[in-house]
């Protein structure tokens, strides 16, 4: 198993604001922070990207979220927020352990989003959809 | 329980493009889709936020998640993705129901984010930290 910067914050070999932790998940804030309460939530697990992560380390992390985003929206005074995670060099991502981004939304600070949405045809919706279905399948 | 555009999805009034179905969750296609493969993952129990999901129906739609990516990689060929999931009008949330965005990232389609980090100074880190696990306590 790789050893990435985020172990050695759970393993406390780097210092960390750390705010949350259970088996499987940690939870501490960002030092590069866009608002205040920005957090990271990871599994202790050490996997690169989200579609590796075994369902057990995911399941745990999605039950962490609601309670500590009520958390860091209380302590914040935020609120609205984004929860975003990257994969990949050309998604942004820089540690290569999943994480979970908690961001407070104020006027001035928090994610910038550019949503330029397209138009789904039925053709191209039906033809995608199989394909995906295809792979869950 | 409110009834949402989602809920109605869910129940098949309004006809979708589907791609995963379990007990707790459903997925599919955004019909506004920022990349071909743009997704949507949902708890079937109607939220508006994620901050008020129970734990067993966050936790569903974290186990979901992974597989779900996985499928969507292949169908749509990209390399990288963005999960994004927004809270409240200020952050861009539309539809009033949980919904997580699998969003392939490809050069000149996928999500455009801009990352403005500060820094976090040791007291604001301590401060803001200690906050946040006094409302986890």
């Amino acid at each position: 198993m790789a050893t990435t910067l985020f172990t050695r914050i759970i393993e406390g070999e780097i210092p960390c604001h750390k705010v949350y932790e259970d088996p499987q998940v940690f939870a501490f804030l960002d030092i590069g922070p866009l608002a205040p309460g920005h957090t990271l939530v990871i599994p202790k697990h050490p996997v690169e990207r989200l579609e590796d992560l075994s369902e057990d380390s995911a399941a745990a992390l999605g039950r962490a979220l609601p309670r500590i985003a009520r958390a860091v929206l209380a302590a914040s005074g935020a609120a609205d927020y984004h929860v975003i995670q990257k994969n990949g060099a050309s998604a942004g991502q820089v540690v290569p352990h999943v994480h979970f981004h908690i961001i407070p939304k104020f006027t001035d600070q928090g994610l910038g989003v550019t949503w330029k949405p397209g138009e789904l045809s039925s053709d191209d919706g039906r033809t995608m959809a199989a394909k995906i279905v295809e792979r869950l399948a």
